[in-house]
């Protein structure tokens, strides 16, 4: 097979380029690695991902990693149906969006994701709430956005809508754990705080072949 | 004049914008905000930009903001030379390197940078030390990137170039001010640590007009 994904469960940046395959409908080798033994520090992967981070990607001889880079890469090589936008103010809007959330949603997710999971840290009370709160304007910010509109940039999915999405399944995996009771986030439940968000997970939800993105460790 | 760009003196990512411009040779309405005066937290800006931030670009009526969301509708609209890439391959490894000093570079320099600049927080010694390690980390790569080529992707200048020079001048900035003294950073001087660097930030400072985008308030 001419594609192989490196990636590994949970990952919201690998769970960015599976969406991109999916929806791009491109056929793929899945190379699952498994942090807890270390796969993504072993010499062969390193040669590939010098940072040994997933996702990587491996089309043909061509590596690429970094999960912006793979979509676009991909979007350039696979052009259908075309994610970052028809027009250069199609493309620009799916930019800002992008950005957008990796300058502010996907910073201050970090600060509540990791002490939430790994039940570290949770002592910087101050911080997560201030981190939760950023949050909270953010998710309100797209909740208004998707009140009008099925999809963040355009009339289709786009980049957008798959860059942000598993960066908000990761917070709201995040926001269900024990350690995270204490702490009135109120982002769940979705379905009454940001119903129009809740309507496009959904409608993502709904896409074909989504179940086979979906974090496995997730399910059980 | 059919393009309006927002731009703070200093902000290396209203800079990227203004080389981006220059690059391509496109005129524009050069917009200076004051921060001191608060220029951008007006009504009239919130309206084009929300966040308050710079740049943004305003080309006819259309608005976008965030600095690599300016740059990919810019390279879209107008499109020569390409600064994106010609082929998909070279589109990836672009955003791949501007995913890498987004994610690393970006995020360590700013640990460091601000305590510097603004003198506030330099008791956080080992923060800022352990900041200054990953910058080091980050610019010995790219030093060594930069050994074998002229510009970090493909044989002429592409977005990756400028979306991380005005980065490594700003923490060079901060390392020549008095409050870096007594941190051993390692940054400067710049040809001494980093010659491959400091070669190619002089291929890009005799870019026709590159003076017209260095920060007016750096030069006194």
């Amino acid at each position: 097979m001419a594609i192989e994904l490196y990636w590994g469960s949970g990952s919201p940046f690998a769970w960015r380029v599976m969406l991109t395959l999916e929806v791009k409908g491109l056929a793929y080798e899945s190379k699952l690695l498994e942090f807890s033994k270390g796969d993504h520090k072993t010499a062969a992967y390193l040669q590939l991902n010098p940072r040994g981070k997933v996702p990587t990607l491996k089309d043909d001889a061509f590596v690429v990693y970094e999960s912006l880079a793979i979509m676009s890469y991909l979007d350039r090589k696979y052009p259908a149906p075309p994610l970052f936008g028809v027009t250069a103010e199609e493309t620009g809007l799916i930019w800002q969006s992008i950005s957008e959330s990796e300058s502010y949603f996907a910073s201050a997710g970090d600060k509540v994701v990791r002490p939430l999971f790994f039940a570290k840290g949770l002592d910087k009370v101050d911080e997560i709430n201030q981190a939760a709160e950023i949050i909270r304007q953010e998710l309100k910010a797209l909740d208004a956005r998707l009140a009008t509109r099925n999809w963040l940039v355009g009339e289709t999915i786009s980049a957008a809508d798959i860059a942000i999405f598993p960066l908000i399944q990761l917070i709201l995996r995040a926001a269900g754990k024990d350690a995270a009771q204490p702490f009135a986030l109120k982002w769940l439940p979705l379905a009454q705080y940001y119903p129009h968000i809740a309507k496009w997970c959904e409608r993502i939800e709904a896409l074909p072949n989504y179940q086979r993105t979906f974090p496995p460790h997730w399910k059980t």
